[in-house]
């Protein structure tokens, strides 16, 4: 009886990762919802700041906690190689390991890996990559990538069962299956040829996943370069499996103008009725148009860079705090913040802090900036909601 | 009749700065005070933690303020440079710039700039200092130091009545006479050339303060090198002379046997009433000496320094971070701290931030060695009180 009664209530109850639609706007796709997770809630559309080695940058849990952060990304490359996924999963996992009790994704590794040994997209297109930019890369193959650890110069097989099995040790919320990052300068065919494989390792990583769930999510990562025709073709094949969510990856053009054509094109068919995301795109300009396309969520580490760099963002503007200009405003950075730094430090404060070359500068100045953004993105949620957008 | 009353209460309402001497040991000379300034209580005996450029390292005001850091050192040499004390005092003074709301003291500027003429006593002691070591000290003279900016190049005049006239800017809780720090390589002669010169220099530094209190105390410098004689002599000169508390300075000896010597010589020929202070040291070994001597408060910047480097304060003894026996430890970095970082993260956590060079690091490992400190005085208070020391 008390089996049949748990049996019953395990199918009425949601699933401990689904997405909720709160609203669509009535002028444009833009949409306000919430992913719950099994740590959780994200408020859609939203910020995911960038916490590579399992802390953001100059930030720790608890202050990225205070700020409203709401989804951090770690990168699985680099937690491979430190401190070892298997240290993280001996700690309890991610969560546990960095006192995070909020959500967090993973990525697969693939991006990195990629970047190893093709260079960057912006490397490439500033002409500064080269396919051969370093020997890290050994092998491809359609087993996965071998490449070299940078910390201690040991061989690491990446492929997609190795990426989920270490993605599994992590225990994210959401996890990212493995994927090829094709060079921006790469012929139709070679395109093709590279779209094909990241399917099937995708499908191989879906099917990973799914033998041990853990009560992860996966996204896929919807590939095609600057092809249109080969965009529609990754979103077709991926949405047709059951994953959980959809980012978008690669490179989607030159320019802002050819991101928003190509995402014109693929949000219409991506499933409302799933989260997406935006892989390593969050610049200021391109969030409202972004967003009133259906995007969900963004990922970036522009606003912590910024910020270490004295670049401050405010709704008046960005402020380049060691500009002399500042140097005896005795006013906050922006007087509409409502940031804990905002309210207890000048602006002629962080530029002397900065001018002094002083960390807590930097500190200051990365809780400012994500502030900024988790304030920003709470901004839009409302004028979705309003139907302003 | 209104100002008739206004001054009796003036008349029986005690100083804005005061010693409270609460307890003396029936064991040494060891005892509780405290110390009431206009921004609060210093508990005696106390740790002061050292924030240079008007921030403690990797860690902002708040943050010190919730680790109980009771009393603050700023430097008056740097902030003349960056940002440079008219801007502080522009900003409403030094706590209202770096926003600190709980007691500063700031030193002359004398030991920084006869550094750069002479080297450190710690360069001497390890034979790298020469007394040309670099061309910032342009001239020293009866009236002061005329020196290089090392920032623009700019000559900047340090004298008694310019070192008063910055640390007014600045507006600390507890003000320092300028004074000249002698190498330790000198000879006898030269010593009491220094003593003298140093002793005429304080004389003019208080004369210039109490011109202008700004219910500011000033504390007095004992010099004398490892003299006993001169050291005498100091005490004897500036204990006549209305100062609020009194600072030990200079090299004390090579070995801390000397000190110790020097300061059984030196304590009881300082009042009981004033409080007093020994400039510069606080390693864990020197503390309970001094303070069974009766020192009061003690300054240095090792305890910050030590943490970014990853040496890690605890009751069971120092440990480095980055030693591989950390890397799987998931438990705190003291099982007996109560502070924010032990009761958040691991030892594992620690060592992968030190390992990844993750700034979060310094930071944590920052927080936990001030609580320590913190700790350690509040126990010391403790232990004096029960007589135990």
């Amino acid at each position: 009886m008390r089996s049949v009664t748990l049996r019953f209530q395990a199918m009425t109850l949601k699933k401990p990762f689904h997405f909720e639609l709160i609203h669509t706007s009535k002028k444009s796709r833009a949409r306000v919802g919430r992913i719950h997770t099994p740590h959780g809630i994200i408020d859609t559309p939203n910020f995911v700041g960038v916490g590579t080695n399992a802390t953001m940058k100059a930030v720790d849990s608890a202050l990225a906690h205070d700020v409203g952060l709401q989804l951090m990304f770690c990168n699985t490359y680099h937690l491979m190689l430190q401190p070892g996924t298997q240290t993280i999963k001996e700690a309890g996992g991610l969560h546990k390991f960095m006192n995070r009790t909020t959500p967090i994704i993973t990525d697969s590794g693939g991006f990195q890996v990629f970047s190893l040994a093709y260079g960057t997209v912006k490397d490439e297109l500033k002409s500064r990559g080269q396919k051969t930019a370093n020997n890290a890369v050994l092998n491809i193959s359609e087993d996965g990538v071998l490449f070299r650890s940078y910390r201690d110069g040991a061989k690491v097989l990446l492929t997609p069962e190795t990426s989920v099995a270490a993605q599994k040790d992590l225990g994210a919320d959401i996890i990212i299956p493995f994927d090829e990052l094709p060079p921006y300068h790469i012929s139709a065919q070679k395109l093709k040829n590279s779209l094909d494989r990241t399917h099937r390792w995708e499908k191989r990583s879906l099917d990973a996943h799914l033998a041990n769930p853990q009560n992860q999510a996966m996204y896929a990562v919807i590939h095609g370069g600057i092809d249109p025709e080969m965009r529609k073709e990754s979103a077709e094949f991926l949405t047709n499996l059951p994953f959980d969510g959809f980012a978008i990856g690669g490179s989607l053009g030159k320019t802002k103008e050819q991101m928003i054509e190509m995402l014109t094109l693929l949000m219409p068919r991506i499933p409302t009725e799933a989260p997406n995301h935006l892989l390593g795109i969050a610049d200021l300009a391109s969030l409202e148009p972004c967003i009133t396309l259906g995007v969900d969520t963004f990922d970036s580490s522009h606003p912590t860079r910024c910020a270490r760099h004295g670049l401050l963002f405010t709704t008046q503007g960005d402020v380049k705090i060691l500009n002399s200009s500042n140097r005896t405003d005795f006013g906050p950075i922006d007087p509409q913040c409502s940031c804990s730094v905002c309210s207890r430090y000048s602006r002629a404060y962080l530029h002397h802090l900065f001018k002094a070359k002083e960390v807590t500068g930097h500190i200051l100045a990365t809780i400012h900036n994500l502030h900024f953004m988790v304030q920003l993105m709470a901004n839009y949620r409302q004028r979705i909601l309003n139907d302003e957008i």
